[in-house]
């Protein structure tokens, strides 16, 4: 067939506009579906992707991790740290910036945060010189940590790095804590899984 | 509360993130959770978001509409409508520049396109005058048409707008044909909706 019979598999007549499909499809989320009708919105003459550019840029420019827990932040340190309103002896450990959001949302925690950024998983190759335990300790002696919140996931990984962290605290004084495992509230019994139910057994507490 | 409480309602301690988040949220089809995914991966170190943003600004400078069919296109005319090797008697009539993929894809049809850029649709505000309905007429005419097929969606704005150009085409020399309305290939009975299993049935054809 001749370049003008043009049956490229469905894809644009536009070189520009396919790269720009196949830019975005790489993106998270994102299929080939999703990332034509964003590519077309963006093309799109009544619609400032100028606007989407700059925040792109700005962001790249603007966003860094704070240097004390590794919270997503501007100021570095981050607000979270340097606040004195903030009690620095509750330190909760999260795996990445994301899951300080429900925390700071909910805004009933006090304390501070140290964010991994990962977990230990020695089949991805992410072993404990990978992740920032060190500065982990070094913050819970130079704050003054009296009580550490485990914050991971309920994943293998998640229980790994806990028992991980639970070791490097044994020597230490303080209280560590984790999150509760069970029924979630309004959460229907009858829906919920088996490892939950049983967790929730187990972790019965008396009225 | 004093701006050292910084429960933001769960927002990035970085109006430049928040400013991307909120830009991506505003695409269609990303919602706020799937737009944060897409913003750390922007903002990650390791990933070339310049690539993207370029491609951005490349395809907003080089995309256009086919001056004659109305389809995506970087040279105009496009090249289904100036290659020799497509039939200009036959014009297919599609909604949206999408809706030429699928048959292109296919490779079966030898034909042209024309896009109408939107259906009729009086509950909109979509009227005659707002569809290229004029250049259709000229293009039929100009180009010696024989068969005019309506490749357009199965519902009441689809009917209108294919009503309508039933009517503009009632004094032309034209076969009018649409698309069979039917069971889909590899499609079950037992989970076909009472409409179209209707339209299969009134439609049948003899062996």
């Amino acid at each position: 067939m001749g370049r003008d019979d043009l049956n490229e598999g469905g894809e644009f007549q536009s070189p520009a506009l396919e790269r720009l499909v196949r830019g975005l499809s790489r993106l998270p989320g994102l299929g080939r579906k999703s990332a034509t009708r964003v590519a077309l919105h963006l093309v799109g003459r009544e619609n400032p992707a100028e606007e989407l550019v700059a925040a792109i840029a700005s962001a790249r420019e603007n966003v860094t991790h704070c240097s004390r827990c590794g919270a997503i932040t501007e100021p570095d340190p981050c607000r979270i740290c340097t606040s004195e309103r903030r009690d620095p002896g509750q330190l909760c450990v999260v795996a990445t910036p994301v899951d300080v959001l429900p925390f700071e949302k909910a805004g009933f925690f006090r304390g501070r945060y140290f964010v991994l950024g990962g977990l230990l998983s020695p089949l991805d190759g992410v072993r404990a010189d990978d992740l920032p335990f060190g500065r982990l300790t070094q913050r819970i002696d130079e704050d003054g940590v009296t009580e550490l919140i485990i914050a991971l996931d309920a994943s293998v990984e998640g229980e790994t790095t806990a028992l991980y962290i639970q070791r490097l605290c044994e020597e230490r004084e303080l209280r560590l804590t984790r999150l509760a495992t069970g029924i979630p509230v309004g959460g229907a019994l009858a829906y919920t899984d088996e490892v939950t139910l049983q967790r929730a057994f187990q972790f019965r507490r008396s009225f």
